[in-house]
């Protein structure tokens, strides 16, 4: 597994998988997640270990990602047996049919072919090897391969080893789960003919980079690239005067924690003019230890990105924090807070206005709430998520529009709370406009997730033998199917026509 | 509305209509669909009437194709009503969840932004103005900016005006539909900032471009291309034997319909070697009378393929057909039908597996069955269709190899008929893999394909009076809502656990 298959042997054994896979029971693929899951569950402790050496990133926090990726593997082993995720449609053959006769119709999603996964360096566990792309593609019924994040080498193969032996020991074909490593193998498996889908999390430049390549394919494959985030939160004044000193601790914190490296980490905090913020935010960050950012490459773009803000016209700085680089090239990170206005971000967006991978954030100003919101779109063509802290019952006209605008330019919109820690569940939505992502139209967490790499397939008056199970009348696995009776299309048109 | 609005005009109007769009109740968008199809119904006579003088096509096919589309309004009207296609999903608020506290999370789909859809010339209706893709981006509540197709302009001009006066009388906001003329401008206006994704169906070559030029853009937009597709239908010795004549008939009819000029025509069909289906198929075709096609470009590109077709060694003619240009240039075809065998298909395939838009089919005699299934893949990349004949209870053992690659390659698998004629409705898959469309995982016809033009939002810990109504706990729009309750997240897994 850890023996760096050449590319070839790799997609060739993937895509050597896809037939067993595809005629697999769903209870037989949900067991193979759960030995999955139980597996790394069981090895936790070791994992963490070499994890925490790898990354910087500490126990405590590792754990609860451990969690996170375990039970999302649970939470998916339930999806797939409920086949809710195949969204089975059956129209029944009609011959009274509003445009002759309907042939029996019978609709599910199939499994795409081998997945290519990018790894994260910055959720080790959650966004990497046995994460949400591979727990996904997996449910999904599509052969895997992980190309491994470079920042934690020695995790990445030892969670493949536990992840993969626990897979084939619950029936799960070879070549359905396997691990690569190197930029140029990465790169040679995006574009090799076998595999069909491919999902990263990372940088803008290196994700806009492979999306290119997947679309430049002689045969283009779907790309599903979580980049970057500015997570901008609004605080109205009928906020903050209700509640100033929970909104400076929960932001210090949610800027602070993990070095400020996750995709959520709000970059933005708009308070209303002469709030005077900056003091207090300040001494809340100034509590966090200095904290050792993820790897080399990671520490050096942001202590660039950290020179370029602290370098603008207009920008006061709050506390100056810094990084500073170890013996063994590791930056060590304290937490950086600017402050400005929201006219100086509207004339340095340039400089200002992308992401900053570290415990840095923006403090802006703003006079009129109807602006902002009318400026919001500008000032944000897509993020992850947008925040605002309402206060009930007293709050600003503008509030609503400044929502609407969220809604335009976000996928997850937050009241009253701090964007980072993404619940894994049916209703979440870890996605937004580009440049947060490639594929707004997708997600990264929750079971939705798994769609991504399913796609449509019809068969028409199938004689019931040839019928993949989940779309015959006797249901055989069981899964959750959509009926739609003979004789429906004589009344399409009522129903809206009768809701008024 | 036809008078060819400057495409930075046409954007800045469809732009300006996108905040009355998305707060409409369903009931009121709903209403403008059927007001819609009512028009266009009202007015069929003439619009026919223009569009078999502009294209060609019989005035029996227009009219069911003007039933087709009217019907689409209206179950995609009801579709709107019933909220299914916003996927609404409910996260209780939940202390005990798995992963720490969960806060209320509300998810819906949201419209994208204007729509730009390049009309289609060989369904005036069903795939042009007030088409699908139409009908499907209006329903998901987006702005829609129609490129028309210059092979029926008169048609484009008369039937947006219709449609878009009776939208504007039942309510819809300026900017809701337009029209736009011009390679040119629709070019400009897919590469308008304004523009959030676009929908085209055409040549590969046409749909390659533009899907390149979708992706470049400095914001890169979704591009939802149905291209070219080759159709190949199989029939095993069995069903030959059980129903030869019928499969002649129904075959020819299927390649002459339209004069071929179909998206789903077959292109290829396989037949037991020595089944001498040549002479049956040509009579069968020869009765059909000479058919114009569509406009100029379309016969002159037909009439290059046919020529490279009975240029191909080892290609023997069953019926030679041929184009005849007129004093206008238009272009007026007989059916042609070749044969040929597997090996020369095969060793060929550069020259005849490439699709002739036009009334030309090849026969493929085969003598393994089995080895035709495991050539499948190699012959057809992705198509949206593949049927094949088999007769019950006495077919031979590779036809289940043969449909599970059929699966593998085809949006659509049919058995015992033919692919042409495409119904309206829930379970319809009206797609496939590259290069029969741009994006395998969508679909261009069923109440699927509205998916197309949405993207996933969710709300998290928002006060009642700021969640959009599809969301909310008294759910005054009357949506389909999913809810997931706190406490469930202690039971993930479970369910798995126990399938066995």
């Amino acid at each position: 597994m850890t023996s760096r298959p050449p590319v070839q042997e790799a997609a060739a054994a993937a895509a050597a998988a896809i037939p067993a896979l595809a005629g697999m029971p769903p209870r037989q693929r949900a067991a193979q997640l759960l030995a999955g899951a139980d597996a790394i569950d069981e090895r936790a402790d070791e994992l963490i270990e070499l994890a925490s050496a790898e990354t910087g990133i500490e126990a405590g926090r590792l754990r609860g990602e451990v969690r996170r990726s375990t039970v999302q593997l649970r939470l998916f082993a339930d999806e797939v047996v409920s086949g809710e995720h195949l969204d089975v449609r059956i129209d029944e053959a009609d011959e009274e049919f509003a445009l002759g006769v309907r042939p029996d119709l019978r609709r599910m999603l199939v499994p795409l072919g081998p997945v290519l996964n990018f790894a994260a360096s910055n959720f080790p566990f959650a966004f990497s090897v046995a994460g949400g792309d591979t727990a996904s593609a997996l449910a999904a019924g599509c052969p895997v391969i992980v190309k491994a994040h470079p920042g934690h080498p020695q995790l990445s193969r030892r969670t493949a080893e536990v992840f993969s032996a626990a897979l084939t020991a619950a029936g799960a074909p070879a070549g359905t789960f396997q691990l690569v490593e190197g930029e140029r193998e990465g790169v040679e498996l995006l574009q090799h003919p076998l595999i069909a889908a491919a999902a990263f999390t990372g940088s803008v430049r290196g994700g806009q980079y492979l999306a290119g390549l997947a679309a430049a394919r002689p045969t283009p494959i779907p790309f599903y690239g979580e980049l970057g985030s500015l997570n901008p939160v609004v605080v109205t004044p009928a906020a903050l005067d209700a509640r100033r000193d929970e909104i400076v601790s929960g932001f210090a914190a949610s800027v602070t924690g993990n070095a400020g490296q996750l995709c959520t980490k709000p970059g933005f905090l708009f308070v209303p003019s002469g709030s005077d913020l900056g003091p207090a935010v300040a001494a809340a960050v100034e509590a966090a230890p200095e904290h050792r950012l993820l790897y080399p490459k990671i520490a050096e773009g942001y202590a660039d990105r950290r020179a370029t803000i602290l370098g603008t016209d207009g920008v006061t700085v709050q506390t100056e924090g810094g990084v500073r680089f170890d013996d063994d090239q590791e930056g060590w990170a304290r937490p950086t807070i600017v402050s400005t206005d929201l006219d100086t971000l509207l004339r340095e967006s340039g400089r200002l206005s992308e992401e900053a991978f570290g415990p840095l954030s923006i403090l802006v100003e703003y006079d009129d709430g109807t602006r902002l919101a009318e400026l919001f779109g500008t000032l944000f063509e897509g993020t992850l998520t947008a925040g605002v802290h309402v206060a009930e019952g007293a709050d600003a006209p503008w509030v609503a529009g400044l929502v609407a605008q969220m809604t335009a330019h976000a996928g997850r919109v937050l009241f009253d709370g701090w964007p980072t820690g993404v619940a894994v569940s049916h209703a979440q939505q870890h996605g937004g406009p580009w440049p947060s992502t490639t594929t707004s139209t997708t997600t990264s967490v929750g079971t939705a997730a798994i769609q991504r790499f399913l796609r449509p397939v019809a068969f028409q008056n199938a004689p019931v033998e040839l019928l993949p199970p989940a779309l015959r009348d006797d249901n055989p696995w069981g899964v959750v199917q959509r009926r739609y009776p003979a004789g429906e299309s004589r009344s399409w048109g009522t129903a809206a026509a009768s809701a008024d």
